[in-house]
């Protein structure tokens, strides 16, 4: 594979690992007490996933304790997430982002420089 | 299975109901435009399952519109959601339903009398 | 509320519990790396909900050994998941199971005694 | 943005909507009743995001009809899904797809040429 064809399939991959993880997450179950559990769940998944080589996840805190029910837990959501995963193709690393844009409203997905 | 058998076998399925649904549908990317389709798809789904002998799914448009993001389109939220499901075990009949409860900020189920 | 109310409460909770878990986790990236740890996060999820005082889940590990694929993972599924639940409401405790059932090949959710 | 830029972001946008897909519907309760909506459901969702030119998604009947559990319906799953969508960015437009490899036993998603 040349070097273009490495980047695009790179970025491909970090594309596949932040959908999937958004989706498969958003909606669980989550309070103070297992955020922390959460977190490592979601990066141990997005680790099982062929190229990846590196993964972190951030529920923010203070969204979190906004959201939280009357029984001290809430669903888990786009606006609480900051998920950053490496992906290596041959030569190449990409970095993908999911981070909750505000004026947007949405949870943007980007590949950082 | 006598009456009471029954009604507790028919409360527990309405449960399952309304937490697969819930669980399965949470995040889903919903607008003005498929909103509709994806109410379908929710009765659809839930009447597929055992017992169940009706079932009615409203997506909250005005909740909708304030959720939107810039791209015109949002992940599909507990706050949104009011389902009615209809379980039949033997002779009994129970209703659970699912309904936003701005209060508790819960997405609360309950049996209908 | 009565004893019969409480029996049919604790009831749809307990399948609330079961239909929830399951449609939240189903499609988890999971390998023997990291099935302990969706165990475990499992439980702590369904102990958040209102009302419940004991989960427990386990990953069948047969099973899991013969769906991985190339990649040395795969995406959880009904057949590898049991699931058991203990429920309170007022005085009374219900237990729900999720059970793969290959007879009638459907992850099958029962009240116990 | 340049041509190889374009290409990135491309190809970066395709992997998030077949990741995206996959986990939000894995899981689905689908019969051959339903599968035709689920499928139409599934390419509404694909279409609502940033880029997205066109979708097609289809559900193996075949394996489907493998995989019905004695109350005739399933959980969606990978092996059962065919997805194709195209997202263009700029000038640029790739097409990814998702197509499950019975020798990887893997729902593999691939750039097309």
């Amino acid at each position: 594979m040349v070097g273009e064809e490495e980047v695009r399939k790179a970025a491909f991959e970090a594309g596949i690992k932040l959908g999937a993880v958004f989706h498969q997450f958003v909606g669980m179950p989550v309070s103070f007490e297992n955020a922390k559990m959460i977190e490592r769940t979601m990066e141990s998944c997005l680790r099982l996933q062929p190229y990846v080589v590196n993964s972190y996840v951030n529920i923010d805190r203070v969204k979190l304790a906004e959201k939280l029910s009357k029984f001290n837990y809430t669903s888990l959501s786009g606006d609480m997430l900051f998920v950053r995963v490496t992906v290596r193709v041959g030569d190449t690393e990409v970095v993908g982002r999911l981070k909750w844009n505000e004026e947007l409203k949405y949870p943007l997905m980007e590949l950082e420089d």
